[in-house]
């Protein structure tokens, strides 16, 4: 069940089969899972609106970028059960990652039940809230990043001579297979680099560019702006 | 079917279901596609033991690096079907990225079937055979320049305090992530990049340093680099 603000895209959303409101307190009647996915600017407003009618049945989880469990918490009654997440842009293509971190009314099986519903999704861990703004450096904005690279790949190749649409599509494989190997191999990222590296090989020319333009230290620099960026919104 | 020179891994190999020899000549007699995936020093020592067997039955699709298809059609007889192919590393996980490229003795149907071989191990395209160095230089090492991504990606959130294991996980899938919104969406990476980047956000902070660092060019630059490389060795 979903509670919409306008009428923009009611209808693909009934068509997909869901029920749409638009009254929030509609929502909490008739769900027991409560996704609080508006605008972090909203959200106190929203809260404090279905606060009498949230129960110890309810399960309230929140997307909204930098408002902590705390607060969350603190707008709702009767010893609520919060969970806090934060997932990515690539849900979209069912690759996303998603932490969450648990408030201190949740119920054993409660981080059981959002794993379940959010692994459609993509990857999924529990973390401390602390890591919730650090997953937002890395992973949030690092899809950003990690398009900017594929991008970037695909431009030395169409320097190089190769068409741009083969380029894209050869680069964004490229990342899809380093990651996969990574994920799937147990090995250690070092040892993974070193089967692709032959002594006077290509690869050793490519890496060796990597290290002059301090590629690795750049990338670093990126995760620590963002993350505490991230920590700056979330303690406004 | 499969030669192998010595002994190791021939129990692995067969108890897979497939044929072992120890005499090339036994693969040409038996099998009509014949893949030769030596190091490439040993490929010209190879193609001279077997010519006299092959026929305009056989495709002989080669994997070495930097050995051309006018070197290999030169080393048999009989205008040979010859493909050159370069596959990735990416291919031990099915998510491999490899062109190929057709000799002047090919018939129709030869990209075809080689499409429909490899197409489990993950992207196929022919290519001019100008473009195999390139794409040796963008992803046959661009699997390393991925991995090193990730690895920095993870030592970010490490540094801002998130566990490596954790780190690492959610390091891979953001390129995954990152590389499917790319392949899947049919829309042009930096209108996906732009969809990522609240004003103010967490990412704009990101790609701020990593432009600060030349990012772009560090990528390009190594992608050149290796490109330059496999062209080199390809016409030593």
């Amino acid at each position: 069940m979903r509670k919409l603000h306008g009428s923009r895209n009611i209808f693909d959303i009934e068509v997909a089969g869901a029920h749409v409101t638009k009254r929030n307190i509609d929502v909490v009647e008739r769900c027991k899972v409560v996704f609080i996915a508006t605008k972090p600017a909203v959200v106190q407003s929203v809260l404090q609106e279905i606060s009498q009618h949230v129960t110890a049945d309810h399960l309230i989880v929140s997307v909204a970028a930098g408002i902590k469990i705390s607060s969350l918490e603190k707008d709702l009654l009767h010893q609520p059960r919060v969970i806090r997440m934060m997932p990515n842009t690539a849900c979209s293509v069912q690759k996303g990652a998603t932490v969450f971190s648990l408030g201190m009314w949740c119920k054993q099986g409660d981080a059981l039940l959002l794993q379940k519903l959010l692994t459609p999704c993509g990857f999924v861990a529990e973390v401390p809230e602390s890591c919730i703004d650090v997953h937002t450096g890395m992973s949030g904005s690092g899809v950003a990043y990690g398009l900017v690279f594929a991008e970037a790949l695909a431009d030395g190749a169409v320097k190089m001579g190769m068409t741009r649409d083969l380029a894209n599509k050869i680069a964004a494989q490229t990342l899809i297979g380093a990651g996969m190997m990574l994920l799937e191999s147990g090995q250690h990222v070092g040892l993974l680099k070193d089967n692709v590296v032959s002594p006077g090989g290509t690869t050793s020319h490519g890496l060796h560019q990597l290290e002059k333009g301090c590629f690795r230290a750049t990338v670093i620099n990126a995760v620590e702006a963002a993350t505490m960026r991230s920590q700056f919104l979330s303690n406004q």
